[in-house]
């Protein structure tokens, strides 16, 4: 086969968000406010179109117009990576090839998983390789079990390191064991990417090369530093920045969901706006609530 | 508010499957064929575009194709119930009412998933009223834990049961005690159909109207008879028949899936075809196995 | 091998509740008073010593003085089965055989359930034939999904009923789908017993013999008359009755738990007493929603 | 209150197996000998009667003899901690004091969880509470998902953190956020050490202070040295160490449990003997894997 693609997913990258207006229409010019703002800071590069983003809420027309605006104001030296994934293999590969004609730099798939007992090693590996064989652009494995009710196994993972044109996996899962695992038993050169500051510094410990986190969207220097101070050795300072970060990352994530992390982002500076229906605006009590943890996480 | 819908839902409804060509495209010549020939037994009416017909695969270009091809061929005293579930509020509302416009009797709406933890009892209650309210025919809910790994709670459909356009639940989760409780505490004239032959006639017992059933796209007259028997109250031959059928419905629905459904529908005269893909095609050891358990069921 | 044992299984059966004193400790007197009441009904038997009885938390010594003093009054037309499953094979032996001693008509056996990844159906499997070898009394599988994290498979329990000393099992988890798959595969004989009103009903129609219901302890008269109904053809009235106990038997089961029974037992003449610890008494605002509900359920 | 227990837990403490002899009796001098062997490492300590102790399948007799057996070959200068949790609070408390009695140093609790609905923070605070207020030795929690099916919440070991003579908690379900979460809200001197090597050393990274860790029997050295490594601040070697020592790991717990631990214990020289009934002798198949396991792992 072919070369190993060599992107590097080493640091720090965020799943944005998608902001609506008031009509719940897209609203591009608050998307470009947030990625300019981001731009300032050191972070590595985004995801579009992630689970952060509301995917699952936008037409295709509308995945289109957000990446392309997004290509518009990612600069160069950051990766755009954009989220592809689709129940089926030729809807995926459709967008996929969009993606890449808009100018991604890689994709992130997260896996199918309506027909959950069918969605066997066998089946997966198929639709990863499919698409990652017609790809122009690297292909990243997107394990979301809060989503998607499955856990990709090891096995599977350790298969797909093999495709030269899939080059790691972001891990929303958090297993040690299982990440453990992987990264021990993975073709060289797949990268392993924790999927939430909840686990980012033991990740790294154990040999991820970096993160792709919610947290990102509203306290990017902290997610950096943490980045930072484990590559410089420094863990007693990394670990108390990450347990002081973890009620703030669980309020936008876990507790409060796209509703927490919206309104969060409009206390911060950042235009969040409101989440789609079925998705609820963060009720009056709970924002109270996010304001403490973002006061006592020194974001406010 | 208005009078409750009051479509029956009594009897054995049959969740079609959508049969695609070589090319992977959609067969309109197939699914008519197969309707046509389900129109001959006393089949109370159809599903287009549930989780049998592959929903989650198709564009809404083709959903649209579907739901005319299927209107033409299913008569009027046939009910055609169209899959309208889309993870957003507004995506289900633009596919409702092009359902209605196209002619469906009513639609059935699978709830958002993506978002576990927070699909909660009220956003879940008002996503299905914001649909109901606006819905031209009448809403059937449908619960299909399998898929979305969330169990619709008794406490929501008991709310849900109360606006007058929500007519009932299609519950393919099967749990008696949750069934029960529902049927207890319902509105009057809210139905509650099994969601599988594998509990249709215990779900009768405790009053359930009747069935979706993915049998019934192999063995209809055998799922008729079931539900006539227990309707005559001859629990003993109904049992009999209901326990034989069961290795035959696991077959084409929890151990092959609906791969196993095709692959039955095209050993019995009907057209199949292959799945798309992820899935993929029975494979030829599991092909036996399953002509096997046709033969003991008696169908083959 | 030696022929089926012939004891049959068919009605309604009720696990005691162990009620203790004001020290803590057994009080025979009141196990003695309760049992005389429910002689009173026609309760084809009693579990001493089921989950209902906080058999795991009494020491080996107490057993036996509950067997004991259950034996004496309990009469002889009715069975008595004692809970004698332990996490260790030997020590299941052990306590089956002096529950033989003691005069018991049966055992029923909970798995062990401790190291769950390593209870594969060939371990369970050996475990139960090893101690049915040994009983000199008949034996009933015991699934407990609620306490054993484990649902036994249909296919464990077909493989068993060919053992002539195991004869039935009672199944609390309840899915309809593999009960029934149970029932139409299991060696002829072999019984199937509900393990919840919740679902009695249900089972009944799918070709359970019987139950063994928490409710009996509170509701004998109803459980008795469920069974009755169903036997006699009279689905609806069955129904109905199945209906109106659902609330009363989730409030003393999977509501309130044991802490329900027994101050359910108090509310309507029975000796129940306290739970032991870790259990708590049950709370005073949920005594009155208790209260309210056996009203309503029409015991109170 | 009085004041904290101030009882170290760091470093890396091993879970003793209970070896039996071919009578499957409990054989003292195949303790005797595996203890002495391990006295010549640095480990800190021993759990004698946890899971790896298969504690489930002892009676309390030998429960005691265990005890005594341990107490006399532990030098004072290693903990011995005791196993006692029970289901009920009356017999953990019996169990506690004997362990104190004969001279454990403390005490390691396994939750209750037969009822599982039931044990809600309040029960479990209660029951340990309980404990802790007549134990005359430190308590610590013992978090044991995989066979109690409850994973105790941060909520539970934070309040249960301040009680004096709680001291810290053995947690095998490993999830990364909640054991940061705990790791911050805790009591200042309350101690977290990670269940399984599995994931001891990026639980280091987030402030675990040890492990307990079932390797321990079979490569006590290397688990020692992933700690050494951690705490000199050499994260790559430790890693690495980590990594390979993975599949090991799992080969004695996660994939062929007890028995493949005692069955690995007798390949590195250790006097590992057969586990119980239920339990199997591991099978020909799986010994040779698990030799080949041992291999690569570099023990063998």
């Amino acid at each position: 086969m072919t070369n190993r693609s060599t992107l590097s997913l080493k640091g720090v990258f965020t799943p944005l968000a998608t902001p609506f207006d008031e009509q719940d229409e897209f609203a591009p010019e608050k998307l470009v406010s947030n990625i300019n703002k981001l731009n300032q800071t050191g972070l590595n590069g985004y995801v579009v179109l992630g689970s952060n983003g509301e995917y699952v809420y936008l037409s295709e027309k509308e995945k289109m117009e957000v990446l392309n605006i997004a290509r518009q104001v990612i600069p160069k030296d950051k990766l755009m990576i954009a989220g592809t994934g689709c129940e089926s293999t030729r809807n995926t590969i459709a967008l996929t090839l969009q993606a890449a004609e808009i100018g991604a730099d890689a994709v992130i798939i997260v896996n199918p998983s309506y027909y959950k007992s069918e969605m066997t090693v066998p089946v997966l590996a198929a639709h990863y390789q499919k698409i990652a064989d017609v790809s122009p652009i690297p292909v990243i494995i997107y394990n979301f079990p809060p989503g998607t009710s499955i856990d990709l196994s090891a096995e599977l993972l350790v298969r797909l390191s093999h495709h030269p044109n899939i080059i790691g996996v972001k891990d929303t899962g958090g297993l040690m064991p299982k990440m453990g695992e992987t990264i021990y038993q993975v073709a060289p050169g797949f990268q392993v990417l924790a999927g939430s500051a909840s686990f980012l510094f033991p990740s790294l410990a154990i040999g991820a090369v970096g993160g792709v986190l919610a947290l990102g969207n509203i306290a990017p220097l902290q997610c950096l530093e943490i980045y930072r101070l484990f590559c410089a050795g420094d863990i007693e300072n990394g670990r108390a920045l990450h347990l002081r970060m973890l009620p703030v990352n669980a309020a936008i994530t876990t507790r409060f969901g796209v509703s927490g992390l919206k309104a969060a982002m409009e206390m911060l500076g950042y235009q969040g706006g409101l989440p789609r229906s079925p998705l609820l605006p963060l009720p009056e009590t709970q924002k109270q609530e996010l304001q403490t943890i973002l006061k006592t996480g020194g974001l406010l």
